[in-house]
């Protein structure tokens, strides 16, 4: 199934006249206040999330897993359910593949389809945390940080592979998310835990093209429940440093101790040069991999913040991150949470240039922590939602796109074309 | 010092103009979607939240205080700094008093000056977590639930001695918060700190007004570190079913363990008929007593979307809550502080009247999570700022109450009243 | 396969003499503190702790499931394994299992292996949190809290059969954890899911038999990531109140926040008369389900010191509470880590029998913090290990059941009878 | 008031004939077990725990602080009282002082005293967290983070003071905590906040005799609510590595988020040669500051597993960390909680000793968690305490410090002594 321009154009008839009204209103009061909305609508329409393939289908839980229907089958279908999210939004231009559950049968003709939805790839993962059907070793006891060398040449092998494939698509770099750990006191040895870890993304790293990067996540447990091997951006960040200058650090939200600063630590990885990216979601308690925005919008509002002063600063040399959700979609249809995901990245994104930044550092200057707080809060106060509306406009997607979703009936189409009993590869 | 209507009214000409623009065309917004604009202004106008005595100076940590100036020496100036909120905000319509820090020396003269203001009394506060100099019990180890009879009966005494006094003003509720509990495993026997403590607050109980209310605090820990005898809402709610029907439970924001649903704490509450009032407050870590809203604004709204089903349920039989604040100035000006928390909280319970109720039932009845969130954030992102603003203007108050404040030179003329070096009692 | 007698004899010679040793020396110490030593050993003999049927295979989380080998494939192999605990450690002669996991084909022989091997049946556990294949109703949206009466209806029934099948069998009690709440703020309207859980609970209360109990399990998240129906024991206890004299809470050590005292949780129940029982597991983060005391085991302690307190309290009218384990095994053969569980719950136990109640009630009147930690610490601090083997020894166990459970190479067998790849029905 | 010898034999006598056998008996089992006994009880003995000098008084939080008595009221009072722990428990030869509370005014006098009471001075400790009276610059919105110059002039200055004050004591550490922070998102700009922090210590580094070390603290929150400039262990790193060879991280047990795993960073930070010391306390919610071993001692002895592994392992280059403890005594007598600090460290650090290195490392490398848990567990569970009084016996110490500092009636001599309302300058 695709969705067509002229599809997308009459839903939009419904809602124009108001969103006009709305826009213009906006526009006048930003205007007023020296913004140039046109540069403001021109940047949040250039900012592309990537869907993460492995979350088109229902998530799950250790306790159970409820499909939906119409879930894709296949690569080429993961491409397409994207494809849906791009016409609708004109900000999911780009697809983070996760191997070996997305394996390109034939690269060419992947790309040939990807392409023609207007969809790039970013970022591809390498899966050392399941053990596939007949494999040789297992990752019970871990994988780039196993005692048994054997074991941690197959998992180097295997990311090794991730590359060749990201290199037939166009990938760019490759994440490295890691269970190693371990569930009690006593089993790992921190250390040699890390050096052998260190030691495998070593060989890693050498096979990385040039003009790639290596994402290193960090996760303080989940699954395993008592230590991570790499717990916290300071170990990520010690691992980045050791492997050179390909290497970053990625933080996914949902990766943190609670009540974790965690738009300070990606103040400080940029300062330093090294945020390599985002697994954006959200969530309250633990990796609950919940919509973007859904229990904490001031949070992404604030690490947004961050963000665009990072990358803003001339001063700074971190390269642009890699933008890209993660969640798991336990009760809500994949495609729907996926457009409110990344419709709450972007209100963040639109609050956080708002922000006055001279008058911000002015305050900051003064110790004017009111102030400072009535600049942050005007921002995030402001309804942008007409912003974000106009640059899908401006680019061909809908007004709004969860309604259009419905409207078009996509999700009963997908049923009828893929069946109510399909599970899509993932998690 | 007091602000004359002149003065404010001056203040709102520089910003008028816009407002009216502002308000007017989200009133078409919102009446165009079946809204009474003029209701909900009047809703917002309505909504008084008191202010404690105690936070009308600096603030402090165990580690340092660091006073800033003109701070009110005495009930009067505290009545008075209420009454300067209250001009520019209109919505700081009463004052809640703790004692024996706000004994009134004359209390005709001091509801007389509060009438003057056009404040009331709120709820009364005593205080039995500190030793009064010269005190000739210590609460050292407990008030209410301490092992000696005699340091009960004087916590039970000074709390009817507070009641008294709030009699005298026109108070209707006690607010009793414990620090009772324990800093080691071994320290307390659980249920006989439990029981104790139950006899004593029926002792208090039975010395209360009939059209009174007793509001019991909870709080997991502070000053006491392992244990609290009222460590969470049932514990609460246990000794308020057990006391009766003039005892209700009162949740203070900042009192709950990391990553507790408030929310639904509240809703709870409500459905049992034991709300009795809020201490408002913000916080990341612990009982952190930051500005309402500076930390977690969506958390405030979701619990004002709870309050607002529960008010609006003709089925229950809730009274209206104490609305309070209780929170601690260290590094800004109480009274700005102040006035950004009341902003906040009506910011949250104006988003809260916009939520569409029949439309969120009817989602959840088909549990249609995507658009029970599109409904609840609908509201959210509003920016209802003009409606408040509207509903301040309409009572004669200000359109930027900070920047009125400031404009205004408060601070400036309270320094030069009262000097720098003053410390106002309080925490 | 079954363990003999004689070999569990052979066994112990081994660790005879050494043995003897260390017992006489402690039981020389301890009678000359006072302690009654054959009491201590007859009430450390007497503690049974029932172990999950479905905690006998693999565990996993949503991420993968590493199989061990040699897992039960049928209900009677599953009794086959506890009985392999029971005749090491004499005290898992209790079983407690999962409908639909573990519905018996023939009640009584099913009751004849377990008496055999000395087992009893404990709680019976209803599953509505995930659908039977080909079930009409789902419960990706709840169970007993369903907003579709025909899905409470379900659910209600299927509780029912629970409670047939635990009549056959003997147990005593129906263990109710209800996954229901909401993954998302607005999804679901709290009072209604209260109501509707309340009302289905009645009905399923009515069907229970006369010396019957209800256990009403609480947990504050997982698999729902923003609200839980029952989300605290304050929740679970309104219930409990609710419905009447047979229904109780059961407190699991997993299901809290970060840093809950729940210690103190149970030392309430208790003086309410309204603690069911316990899920014994040790967390670190969430719901962890590790081995019981590898994390934690000072808290372990102070939850058995209040147990302890409570059950040996003449004024308590608190029933026994059922003692269960719920784990999870992600890394360790299933049953070595039962029998390191069922170790650490009765080393707690046995501690909490050497604090002096009247010393430290002593200190406790005088307020001597330093003493009671003193003589709860004199209590956690002692090695308890030879009481512990001594009630087993003369029970006809294992001195060291996992070097004995190792040394007559029982998982080895296990595998030979049963495969490498069975899967055990269970979490 | 100084303890002699001859009363803690005489206190010695009462508990000779018992421990003799205590320790005989233990000891035949450790050296059967291939233990070398003198060897353990050397380690045990030399390991030498730094009392700090804010913490000989009674602590207070925020609501209250309530004095005990005989508090020490001079820097000369404080070094005697250390004296008498460490006569009981011949473990507290040191003290780590705090400027400006404890700037001696005869260095070579106060030298001496300590030298006759066989005490050294560990770190010293700046303050720039208060305001002295009259201090020009003002801490209220930071220190070396400062915006302002001056201030942080100010505050690099005192930081060097410390070193002077130091160097005439015979100190070769200075410890810098920083409260720099926000209480308010926007309040800070974070990166220049960190290369402000950056720039003062090396200010303070370049003024660091040869052979002195710097110890960096980090902490999430307190007392600033939102953020801190050096909020984790990565932070504290990452200066520490910037700053050069002579600097370190400082761990306070007390200074981390929920859940987190303090033992592996322990072990990252030995690994990277970068651990400078500890703080040591225990905690239940956040910076607690209590009775070490009070509350999680199975952690405590994790910790202790990892320095063992890395101070006896021959590849690291970690300098041996400095012991301190850190902690606020607010219902216990300072000293009495002191020797429950010390005993519980101690009694970590004994059994730590017992853990069998070369099995544990063999149960890691087979993925032996059960077994690896076993080792830890069994060398836990062992009651150490009979080495720990040998240790002090064979020193001259007490065998039971606590009871022998109560029957010697030492706080009842300070407070005739020194009386009832002394306060001691500290926390």
């Amino acid at each position: 199934m695709r969705i067509l321009a002229d599809q997308v154009g009459e839903q939009n008839r419904r809602h124009e006249e108001r969103h006009r009204g709305d826009f213009d209103f906006l526009a006048s009061r930003l205007s007023a206040d020296g913004h140039d909305v046109d540069a403001l609508v021109s940047k949040i329409a250039s900012l592309q999330i990537a869907v993460p393939s492995w979350a088109l289908g229902a998530g799950g839980t250790r306790f159970a897993r409820f499909p939906g229907g119409g879930e894709p089958r296949s690569l080429e279908e993961k491409i397409l359910d994207v494809g849906l999210l791009h016409a609708l939004n004109r900000s999911s231009g780009a697809i983070s593949l996760h191997i070996p559950w997305d394996i390109p049968k034939n690269a060419s003709e992947t790309k040939a389809l990807a392409n023609e939805l207007g969809l790039i790839f970013d970022a591809v993962n390498s899966n050392t945390f399941q053990d596939q059907p007949d494999q040789e070793f297992s990752y019970k006891y871990g994988s780039l940080a196993h005692t048994d060398k054997s074991v941690r040449k197959h998992a180097i092998d295997h990311n090794i592979e991730v590359i060749e494939y990201g290199k037939q698509l166009g990938s760019k770099a490759l994440t490295v998310w890691l269970a190693d750990g371990s569930c009690f006191p006593g089993q790992l040895n921190f250390a040699k835990a890390f050096q052998r870890t260190y030691a495998s993304l070593q060989e890693i790293y050498s096979a990385l093209p040039h003009d790639w990067k290596l994402f290193i996540e960090y996760k303080p447990y989940e699954p395993n429940f008592y230590s991570t091997v790499i717990q916290d951006w300071g170990t990520s960040f010690l691992l980045a440093n050791k492997l050179g200058e390909k290497a970053f650090t990625l933080v996914d939200l949902g990766h943190h101790l609670p009540n974790t600063n965690i738009e300070q630590i990606v103040a400080t990885l940029m300062m330093e040069g090294k945020l390599g990216g985002f697994h954006f979601n959200d969530s309250k308690y633990g990796d609950d991999d919940l919509t973007v925005g859904s229990i904490k919008p001031y949070q992404l509002f604030l690490i947004f913040s961050e963000l665009v002063y990072g990358m803003e600063n001339p001063a700074y040399s971190n390269p642009t991150p890699a933008w890209m959700i993660d969640a798991s979609h336990n009760v809500k249809d994949p495609l729907e949470d996926l457009l409110q995901s990344v419709e709450a990245i972007k209100l963040a994104y639109a609050q956080a240039l708002l922000v006055d930044r001279d008058e911000l550092e002015a305050a900051r200057e003064n110790n004017d922590t009111v102030m400072a707080q009535e600049i942050l809060q005007n921002a995030y106060r402001t309804d942008v939602r007409p912003l974000l509306a106009e640059a899908r406009l401006r680019a061909g997607g809908a007004i709004d796109p969860v309604r259009a979703f419905r409207a078009l009936g996509v999700r009963k189409q997908l049923i009828s074309e893929r069946g109510m009993k399909t599970v899509s590869t993932g998690l």
